[in-house]
């Protein structure tokens, strides 16, 4: 197996690699590409040393049999349709590719049986969708998830190291804004994305429609609201459900527990807990009715929303299609 | 006029005794009353400085026209009704009196006229629930609300002096806990208050039982979910609310902004913006049909959420019954 990672020193790039490794992939070659400013760079893989190269239609094109890129959505689309092309499957974590008809947005554990014969770019979903869907697809194959409201507490580093940089800048008193519009030190910024002309942010779109396509039903009403909070990993989110068919809130609760990489604890997890996780914890399932009920989740954004999907994705159509 | 105020060196009492001053509120005598440990103190009052003197049934029960309580719940049961037996007009901001049936809890804005005539106790609501249902009434009145969920995102001073202390030392490397259960700087933690066994939390059901009563209407259906943030001042919201007669969005915004010492933003507010100010800030009003809505508000917890509403029912009070 030949395997590039495209945007390598990333902060999602630096935690593919990891988690990589922490996954047990073990491929027989592996490429490690980013912006010239970035090439040069070292990375150390299972206790080898890689230098990383400049990303470029050569480099991009060399037979790799999969790339998983990190680079942002103009990247993505300059270079991910070439390599899909030239023969990779593309694992693509930005938001270039989500929402056209033919191209699988996936969650393994939800719909990883798109992968089965699939070639060309697979698109890797947003860090709040992640988490939101793997607390509640088998709620919503269970008793029918008909309307969500979720509010997110989402942390720094979903605006990449410029954002961990920042706030830890500005808590030692250099409070420029550089990566965000406002002082996150302290303060909240309840704008993720630009705002769309009905008032929504482009973060609280795509927990929309990327919601809806992941689970594979577009009647489900959905309510975000997306904040930034002062915390360096793991998203939070609050989410209020509502279910077609009346169910017992226990097993609920089991439900939510058969999940995938879903962990239901007892106590409450917080960001600090679930950091450097795969899962998504789940907890504080409670209800006043049969037919709603309020849940906390956490989940670590870089990992569960982004690199350890991303290397799911990679070990569920190398395990469907018998890569090796 | 004669005023008192128990409590007085806490977060929420030196907030009453500067927004007393700041709504002009001008007694001919004032005193401050406190803990043993806090006696002896000096508090300045219109350029004037005070003694803080020793809160006991002789200093309390001395013929006050109103007493600004702040002393948390047990003193509050303990010495809330014999100084109201005194003839003083009691406003108290512990949670001790608030659901009890024949105590107005009140939000002047909303149910004011409930103190024409009174005599006693009069409580003053929750933080949290203070700057929703001042969001959210006039939509009442308008449209009728059947269902909320919101989710809260509150500071550190919520919890006193001591929440705000915890934050700063954990800022500076002391991580260890007195104020909260986890650490909260780079953090979150989803429990303000006791669980109860529902799992619903105590601050949770203040929301919920808390608006009912200041609405006056029991058949809202609200589901609740509040979160320590590590923000010093002002809490935020977002609110998510269910109508029962359709609305136009611009209407509703409009109707809204017609709310007494509500501000309506283009720009989203967030809490550095909201703190030291006497306004409920709302921003971000957005939908996608004609019966639900989301928005997000914030407001000074120590002032809106507590001081400046127990003020402005001493300036009800008195206006309304002529106390001068």
């Amino acid at each position: 197996m030949k395997i590039a990672v495209a945007g390598a020193t990333g902060e999602v790039g630096r935690a593919m690699t990891k988690v990589l490794q922490d996954l047990q992939v073990k491929p027989d070659e592996i490429t490690f590409l980013a912006s010239e400013r970035s090439a040069g760079k070292e990375i150390t893989f299972y206790n080898k040393s890689y230098k990383v190269e400049v990303l470029s239609e050569e480099s991009i094109t060399r037979g790799y049999d999969y790339i998983l890129f990190s680079a942002g959505s103009k990247v993505s689309r300059q270079y991910a349709p070439l390599a899909a092309e030239a023969g990779s499957l593309i694992i693509d974590n930005s938001s270039a590719f989500r929402m056209e008809e033919n191209i699988p947005l996936v969650v393994p554990e939800i719909n990883g049986s798109l992968l089965k014969g699939y070639k060309g770019i697979v698109a890797n979903p947003n860090c709040s969708t992640i988490q939101m869907v793997l607390s509640l697809y088998r709620i919503h194959e269970h008793y029918g998830i008909q309307k969500i409201v979720v509010s997110t507490y989402q942390a720094v580093s979903g605006a990449g190291h410029k954002g961990v940089a920042e706030l830890e800048a500005q808590e030692g008193g250099d409070l420029e804004n550089r990566a965000f519009s406002r002082q996150i030190h302290r303060n909240l910024i309840p704008q993720i994305g630009d705002f769309l002309d009905d008032g929504f942010s482009e973060e609280e779109m795509k927990m929309v429609n990327e919601t809806k396509k992941i689970l594979g039903d577009e009647s489900i009403l959905i309510w975000p609201s997306t904040v930034r909070v002062p915390v360096e990993y793991s998203h939070s989110e609050t989410i209020y459900a509502e279910t077609a068919k009346p169910f017992d809130l226990e097993e609920l609760t089991d439900i939510i527990r058969s999940g995938e990489n879903v962990t239901v604890t007892d106590d409450f997890t917080t960001p600090l807990d679930a950091a450097g996780k795969d899962a998504t914890f789940v907890s504080r399932i409670r209800s006043f009715n049969s037919t709603g009920f309020v849940l906390w989740n956490v989940a670590d954004n870089i990992r569960v929303g982004a690199a350890t999907n991303a290397v799911r994705i990679l070990k569920k159509h190398a395990s469907l299609n018998d890569v090796k």
